[in-house]
């Protein structure tokens, strides 16, 4: 099935906002076969929803809207699909009831214009918004056989209803068309056109329902096997086949068969082995921390870390002596091993991950540029380290050195004998 | 000026990448007048690139397209753009030249894949890309007077040469067409309802020219008023004249006169003050202070913090009384008060900001379900602190818990008397 998103809201057109909703939809379809084939963004203005949803139905039979549907005086969507599909704004009493229980659980007062938004054109159908107060509306054109869903644009509320009640919903008005499969698999330490020119010939050599797709994220390289066929049982042996030759011609930059994030393969690993860990971060500033407690159940493994921005909480709380400060300079192979050292003694953890480095845009140096980063990873083992070169802005400086940081450790416990 | 964006690449449409370069370069174009009028996201196929790129020249005279330009086979956009603008693939020197610059600042070798990139459309000028191996290409239909850009994917590289390169070069090309403004307040501690309530009479009686939108965001929600108008100066004063009518209608839940992060808001106020701060965190897990770092210039304030996972952690590194955490748990006002009061003794900062509680999905009970947080700010005014229940995942209470801290911590520093 053929799906085409429209995401409505001055604010993404003035890039205030960033849209996921439309991946996360695209993600939750995509293991149904049910393919989004064009994204638009348009402004919260009547025309250019018209236009968008007209040029949506003329690739896809499902529409689905995200936006425009608070109480405020810009959010026009739902008097625009009242006009696109008919129909007269009615009053519909349980989307107040809805909005009355979800105002209490926050402890909030109704006012008119919450009430406003219980009216709903008669030509939809609600589909109750249990996470929030704009009601969802399903729109069926019942002589072509096409459907429109709008959403609201709270990231929140569109991921809970979409997987809870809209996309059920879909799926049994449209049962399926032909499967699609997806395998991916994560490589690092090699260069995107070094790894194309090696997989070049097994890639021309593919099925033609196959197709291999390059995903550079900081630090390594997602590589999605992706297959359509109407046969789904043989897709999946076909996609699981080729997955495996895939792996073996990656050698030793072979890092995950699956897609995760690195701090969900580190915890991964660790939970393998029965192994806690800790950080201590100076330029990445507590985001390696961030990405690893953000895995939810990260709490069995993760431990604690330290912040250690100031030289001075360098010193007093991880222990590292002030002259090695003195001599080397924060930014330095010494520091950053003294810091994963200090992170396992301070929190009991097996594994420790510290970086220090420049993340820029100011005290770069001739000698250590801005980029510049040490990483060093602590084991019962020892420790390792390694000094890097990132080129980018400050965010990409973080993004990458976390990332190669929680790779360091991947590694490094793999080479741990239990 | 009208644009329309193409986002080019299959793996925007199943949501395995976000697209931010279209929210980047409205943010660039904004201040100029140049409004973008929609963007569309494709797949990389050749009939879905053509009808996107007819669909956007239908709308804006200016189109810029992003992705689809990498050395790998999956990237077709420049094979299709030849054939939309005509000519034949030529060499060009030139780009070869970049392309072993910056794979010599990398330490790659070059391959076959990367000469590849060198090839280009006759009917192109090569806009050099300092940063990446892609070369951008400026296409111009002299007769109709509309010009397409063909930038890469890569969010580093487009939003180093579109400000650099490519926005200079179109803003030198169309002359600008009447003037935009925009004007940001952050109020936080009321509902969005309840605001346009108090608002609406106001926003009714707003001149055409101005229009006032809602932007919530974890915590706080942004109100722009946005005007556009032929006489930029006069535009500029109105703007200003509304905002501060606009600020008094807030009264004490105006929070910031300005678009800021509510981490830069607290590095500013910290600033003006001359006084540092620290992180103790539980469940937000170090976003707190990767929020904080992520600022350039941040380390004149920060001194950094604690991750304080484990109650181990909690108990050794911040001195939480062991008594404490047994009889009140590890979710409790006094423990988030001892965490925060043992952040500023442990790094020794003027103020700090310590969370504790129950992200999700596992570990709720029914008398602290899911999305309980504790907060706590110590001051030399003392601590201040609160607990709260967050709606939503585990991501968006950490999202939640972490801006909330954050913006008490504002209000706990402009409270300090120097």
């Amino acid at each position: 099935m053929d799906v085409s998103i429209v995401v409505i809201g001055d604010e993404l057109l003035i890039g205030q906002v960033t849209d996921t909703n439309s991946g996360f939809i695209a993600r939750q379809m995509a293991p149904y076969g049910w393919q989004v084939r064009d994204v638009q963004v348009v402004a919260d203005d009547s025309e250019a929803i018209t236009t968008a949803i007209d040029r949506a139905f003329s690739r896809s039979r499902v529409v689905i809207t995200t936006g425009g549907l608070g109480p405020t005086k810009d959010d026009i969507t739902k008097e625009v699909l009242r006009g696109y599909f008919g129909g007269e704004m009615q009053f519909v009493g349980e989307v107040l009831e809805n909005i009355k229980v979800i105002f209490s659980k926050r402890g909030l007062q109704l006012n008119d214009l919450t009430e406003a938004q219980a009216m709903v054109p008669s030509s939809a159908r609600v589909i109750q918004n249990r996470v929030g107060t704009a009601p969802i509306m399903w729109f069926e054109d019942v002589v072509r056989e096409r459907v429109l869903v709008a959403m609201p644009g709270v990231p929140f509320e569109t991921s809970e209803m979409f997987v809870s009640e809209v996309f059920p919903q879909l799926l049994a008005k449209f049962p399926g068309s032909g499967a699609v499969a997806h395998h991916t698999v994560m490589v690092e330490g090699i260069s995107e056109s070094a790894l194309a020119t090696i997989l070049e010939p097994w890639e021309t050599a593919l099925p033609d329902y196959l197709h291999l797709a390059y995903l550079p994220k900081p630090g390594l390289i997602r590589l999605r096997l992706d297959g359509h066929h109407a046969d789904g049982d043989f897709l999946n042996g076909e996609v699981e086949h080729y997955a495996k030759e895939l792996i073996g011609l990656c050698g030793e930059h072979f890092l995950y068969d699956g897609d995760r994030t690195p701090a969900e393969i580190l915890l991964e690993r660790l939970g393998e082995k029965g192994l806690s860990v800790a950080t201590a971060e100076s330029c990445t500033g507590g985001n390696i921390a961030h990405l690893i407690t953000m895995v939810p159940g990260s709490s069995v493994s993760m431990l604690g870390g330290v912040v250690s921005y100031s030289n001075d909480v360098k010193h007093r709380v991880l222990g590292v002596k002030n002259e090695t400060l003195a001599e080397y300079g924060a930014v330095s192979i010494p520091v950053v091993e003294q810091m994963a050292e200090g992170a396992r003694r301070v929190t009991g953890a097996d594994v420790s991950i510290a970086t220090s480095g420049i993340a820029g845009p100011g005290g770069g140096s001739d000698e250590k540029p801005v980029g510049t980063v040490c990483i060093a990873v602590a084991t019962p083992n020892g420790v390792k380290s390694h000094t890097y070169r990132f080129p980018g802005n400050r965010e990409r400086v973080i993004d990458r050195a976390s990332a190669t940081g929680l790779i360091m450790a991947v590694r490094a416990v793999c080479d741990i004998k239990i």
